[in-house]
């Protein structure tokens, strides 16, 4: 017996411009039938992230697929199996995967097969702690971070590491890791609430307002010989600032440039000159690229969590309607931590 | 007894669009008398590269220094003394350093310190060997190229380095000491004449048409699993062709990025999508971050060139008046190995 659902689509692709929640529209649609091979998922929770922004522009030029205008977007998310009729999953289980922008909605294993989030399929999860915790501190976001500063920022005692974006979903995990692993860490954010929860509460060394016409002295006073690393969330102009500061030879680690997502072209240009003239490396990375270590960085992550070493901060957007405010708010530094939607609460 | 010279000045600074001839002029003017602290030269050959450029932009935000309109442009040059009240340089002395665009100048202590070219103030060379050599081969070029590959890029024996601009000077240069580390090279040139060049006299393992519609299909012939090393000299479109094609991980040597320079900010934008996907690392350097090498680099490079290991080619322009048409000729592709000016004979 087909019930009906409701589901949020992208209306159109958009490019050179910011993203608002009018670009999204909530439709009421028939759940189809379960056949077999096929899940009957009713939604708990849902992830926004910055990548997601690239999967909207229409683009073709990215490595990333498009979202079909035709289908409900989806995301990482955390969902309760209601029926199964594939193998593997029965009902109550709490599953973990890219679940549909959906109330409930059905997945082929097809279907799962072919949603490249994350770099697993659906998996089972159990429910000892708070779903959104699969999706922040302990899901792709702690898993970027994790790779981003043990696989590749690999910061050592006593360097000085400046991130930008600080205050967001890997920045606020990438900068207490790299505290974990003995840097000293300066955070860039563009309030002083984001700036007081960096240092008060995650015990960040400093956080500096971005937009600050005097960053440039407010470094060089923290950082008299240049930071060694410069984890860069955001892109676009306050990058240059810091670049052209950094020790030379330094290291530039590429997490995201969310600044420039809403380019003409996509995103993602940068200006090298500072790198060329400091000498700097820059070094790129995605979770991928590390996917045979998900399970010991999974298990690092559980192990400093339950030990209180590392704070998933979220910021928890309630109901499935507003999961596109949440997307808009990530994209313009709404948030503190991960913005993650809680569909039932 | 003042006398006159010939000088040649950039008439505009040049930003956004191509470089030609016609921004320069020649003039003559007359040579001041000999102050205490300063010599008198005559210029013998004049180098011509890639990073003047940005001299001639009027832009300030390069860290590199903008010629100033009411004096001669200036670059590597040799010289021979005709008078001196300089202590330790004497009438017959060839040198090497900053010369003046005129075939006639007179240096003062303060301006050779001033002037930041090739990281050493003017020093003397001996005149057993064309004097072009200390502008190719053994000089700044030849530098670069050596710090760019074995200070850099690091080849290791077996790996396939990319490189574009390879018929260029640094690009000849590069190319044969990553063939002498062992690696295998792929050159990318404009023209079947320097493919010839790269691949029959210089030993390349393989030479591409960075033109070619199906650069992609031949890049991916000749590196299956994709390159390790791409050292760029030219950036734009050609290197995102080749780092997305990459091994993951693998290294990007950032050397320069002459394909960029007239854009109206001056260049050196790069579209890192490629470097985030493919998780690389993008390494980048300039001569002056290894100055406490320069000995022991000049060392290799004689030693190199004195045993026939490594080829200086150049293309040689005859006459003080052809250097505007080097300069413009180094930018736009016309030459195989150096630009050099023979100012007389």
């Amino acid at each position: 017996m087909p019930m009906p659902t409701r589901s949020i689509f992208l209306t159109q692709y958009v490019c050179g411009e910011p993203l608002t929640e009018e670009h999204f529209e909530i439709r009421e649609c028939p759940l189809p039938r379960l056949q077999q091979d096929e899940v009957l998922l009713e939604t708990l929770a849902l992830s926004v992230d910055p990548y997601m922004r690239g999967c909207m522009t229409g683009l073709s030029t990215f490595y990333v697929k498009q979202f079909d205008l035709a289908s409900p977007v989806y995301s990482m998310g955390v969902a309760r199996v209601i029926e199964s009729r594939l193998p593997g999953f029965s009902p109550g289980d709490l599953v973990l995967g890219a679940i549909d922008w959906s109330e409930r909605s059905v997945l082929s294993a097809a279907q799962i097969a072919d949603r490249p989030v994350g770099g697993f399929a659906l998996r089972q999860v159990d429910g000892t702690r708070p779903v959104t915790q699969y999706l922040g501190v302990l899901g792709t976001t702690g898993i970027t971070a994790y790779f981003g500063i043990v696989g590749t920022a690999r910061p050592q005692r006593g360097e000085t590491m400046v991130m930008s974006g600080a205050a967001g979903g890997v920045g606020t995990l990438a900068g207490q890791m790299a505290k974990l692993l003995g840097a000293r860490v300066i955070g860039l954010a563009g309030s002083a609430h984001k700036r007081e929860v960096l240092v008060d509460q995650l015990k960040f060394d400093a956080a500096l307002d971005y937009r600050s016409s005097s960053l440039t002295d407010e470094l060089q006073a923290l950082a008299p010989t240049g930071p060694d690393i410069y984890f860069d969330n955001v892109g676009g102009r306050v990058s240059q600032t810091v670049m052209w500061l950094m020790r030379k030879p330094a290291r530039v680690i590429d997490c995201g440039q969310i600044s420039t997502y809403d380019d003409p072209d996509g995103g993602w240009k940068i200006d090298i000159r500072p790198i060329h003239n400091n000498a700097l490396r820059l070094e790129s990375f995605t979770p991928a690229h590390f996917a045979e270590f998900y399970p010991a960085a999974r298990a690092q992550l559980t192990h400093w969590v339950d030990n209180g070493k590392l704070v998933g901060l979220e910021s928890k957007y309630l109901g499935f309607e507003s999961t596109p405010k949440a997307m808009v708010g990530m994209l313009s530094g709404a948030n503190v931590g991960k913005a993650v939607v809680a569909v039932v609460d």
